[in-house]
């Protein structure tokens, strides 16, 4: 005997367009693989719905109607936005209903409340399709490595910035903003890019990833946030002499003093697997003690990623897996951990110092360095021009506030331009 | 209020040493994640027990016991061979036990008694570990990807074939044979290999995967399998000039006319993923109609990865994802279908022929192929070496119906040699 499973959709964009599509396209393999019928018996939209076709589907222009209708058993928000989005999935969550939603930022920011409310009505809230499109990471660290102490995850998980970066070093001499353009003249950057470029929306995706790793509440607000706007072809290119590539990556670790929350440009080495991940594709790296290092990749936005996400979780919770919580910790196994500052995390440093081409700059960097506790690892000196050059330099591993007290030294030396570029370096595959 | 699991160890090698330690060690988190109490409350082994203490848990000599303890709820099989595995499993799911294992060869072969006994009993047979060791590709394709229509899978999925190909690809002159000893002596091999370098163990693996991702029963009778004993330092400096990665794949491809089962060298654009996965790595390539490529990387063996993922399926049995099942489609959705032989397989080939450097040799060959409808896509001929020559040549997409008939043609040619090199190609990022 099939049971009848209804679902209700908010927000008939891309991503709910995609994902009204593929509840159709696959039923009969989505039937397949439960058992059950699921089906849709109501959209809310505010404008006439494009790229799918509703026919015999009533729809509410009122999309709390949805969430008000005993026909919906799984409601789906794709409407966007924290606001009015956190009262529609309140709404639904008091109504008995399991919500499935994509939206990051209602996540990371009214995560806990909403989990709350979710234990207490007992039904389950998901969101893979938040953090990596296509790519199963929510059930990967939660439910695949479970038997684990995971150590790190880092990820590209914002394919406007990898597009960005990846562009910029091919072309090999196009700037940021040139390459902005492009990206946004193909879609792949909104009209008001800072979201993307400028890693927040990286830093709520990490935020979510954090808690599900290590057990702890959400933590938006600490998270060290630095996008990709300072990043220049120059850097690009150095980089790649010192055998890295620039990405942009979320990097989530538990130390002994607490856990750090970062999103920065990175240095990786060339041959490592996140360095091998091109324009707009996504890929998260974890580790973990008994699994060792396992690597995710694949499509991180698109109707058809996103919303291969979401009916996967439609279809979790119509399998019954109802075991798991959100993230996948218990109530009383979510433990509070220091979130690390910046300026307490430990990693080797690229810096890239414009100076005049007179003699005992360099010394005098490098004594600066030397009092700090920071030795050179790797150094470049590129050619002057026209008197002036650019001392490329990697640090060994050195806690942050060492780095910064050493920086601003060095920005006061009679010779040297300011602002120093400096990138953190990482390494991960062992 | 916390419930007591109780989980049985059958057979305790490396792997179930390595799943006894993580239960142990990581049994805080565990707590964490599941809200229960999972304890090891019997161990199954001929031998004294090496690598973990089991000191405290009673432990049986004859593992029949622990099928039978009323205290087992989840019985973990990890004796390896089939015949033994077999009774046991059957014996421990007809007590009503779920059964965890990593047992490839088992489930390629028995899957199908097993799943349906389990059906009857109403328990769970899980099987992570036996595919890709800390990879959660089972998980990733049943669940992760469960809203999509699966289009191919391949994998790098033998980590002993794929250090000695790299192992190959690095040193540049060193044959197979000599790769072989050094794996051996590393313990990456077997003192006879043959399960690992001629294929069948990927072909196992090749089978579960085949029926998960396409819900078809087993059918590893029908794989066709090709080993890389015959892959020669010449093959891997060829392919890398042609731009190629030689790896040994498992392929799982369906096509109009039925699904492809093949393990076989491969070569693989020097670009794309699956061409990065070094050394004992693993990884698992999905294409899909919604989520696209996704890649899985990790540890394909070991004690910790394959613990990893033996105690990950007992933390979804205990968290009661039962709606799943091992396949994860119904009995009713669980389809027959063709499976094609390997000359029905259509993909472009390398071919690597010695010839004497005569006139008109090259004229033949080309005459034969293009008799046979295949065309050259690049070619590059070596210089000859006292009067022979070494033609290297890519063709198009072909039937291997047609290519096969091409090569007999081709062998039967005066001036050369055979027997002819040829390895098929594949790419797979779009």
């Amino acid at each position: 005997m099939m049971t009848k499973i209804g679902v209700g959709i908010c927000g008939i964009g891309t991503v709910g367009a995609g994902t009204f599509n593929l509840l159709q396209d696959n039923s009969a393999e989505i039937r397949r693989r439960t058992g059950q019928d699921i089906q849709i018996v109501r959209v809310g939209c505010r404008k006439d719905p494009e790229g799918c076709d509703v026919s015999g589907v009533p729809v509410s222009r009122d999309i709390f109607e949805v969430a008000n209708d005993p026909a919906v058993d799984i409601l789906v928000e794709l409407i966007g936005g924290t606001e009015t989005a956190l009262e529609l999935v309140k709404l639904a969550v008091s109504n008995g209903k399991h919500v499935i939603t994509a939206n990051k930022a209602l996540m990371a920011l009214h995560g806990a409340e909403i989990f709350e409310l979710a234990a207490q009505y007992q039904v389950q809230v998901k969101f893979e399709a938040a953090i990596a499109g296509g790519i199963p990471i929510v059930k990967s660290l939660r439910e695949g490595l479970a038997a684990n102490k995971i150590h790190l995850v880092a990820g590209i998980i914002n394919g406007t910035s990898n597009f960005i970066l990846t562009e910029m070093a091919k072309a090999g001499n196009r700037n940021f903003a040139e390459v902005l353009e492009e990206a946004q003249a193909l879609g792949y950057a909104e009209a008001d890019p800072t979201f993307d470029v400028e890693g927040i929306d990286a830093a709520h995706k990490l935020t979510l990833l954090s808690s599900i790793a290590f057990g702890i509440p959400l933590h938006f607000d600490e998270v060290f946030t630095e996008g990709i706007s300072s990043i220049t072809p120059e850097d690009i290119e150095y980089a790649r002499e010192l055998g890295y590539q620039i990405k942009h990556l979320g990097i989530t670790r538990e130390m002994p003093g607490g856990v750090e929350l970062r999103v920065h440009p990175t240095l990786v080495p060339a041959t490592e697997m996140l360095a091998q991940v091109d324009g707009v594709m996504n890929a998260v790296l974890v580790q973990s003690d008994a699994a060792g290092v396992t690597v995710y990749y694949g499509a991180g936005a698109g109707a058809g990623p996103t919303a291969s996400a979401v009916v996967a979780d439609i279809i979790d919770v119509v399998r019954g897996s109802s075991g798991t919580t959100s993230l996948g910790f218990t109530a009383d196994g979510l433990h509070e951990k220091t979130i690390l500052s910046i300026e307490e995390v430990c990693c080797s440093h690229y810096l890239n110092l414009h100076v005049q081409d007179v003699p005992g700059v360099l010394a005098s960097i490098s004594t600066i360095l030397g009092q700090n506790n920071i030795s050179i690892e790797a150094l470049i000196q590129k050619d002057a021009r026209r008197g002036a050059a650019a001392i490329v330099i990697l640090t060994n591993d050195v806690m942050e506030a060492d780095l910064q007290n050493a920086l601003m030294q060095i920005s006061g030396l009679p010779h040297v331009e300011n602002p120093i570029q400096h990138i953190r370096v990482e390494s991960f595959d062992d």
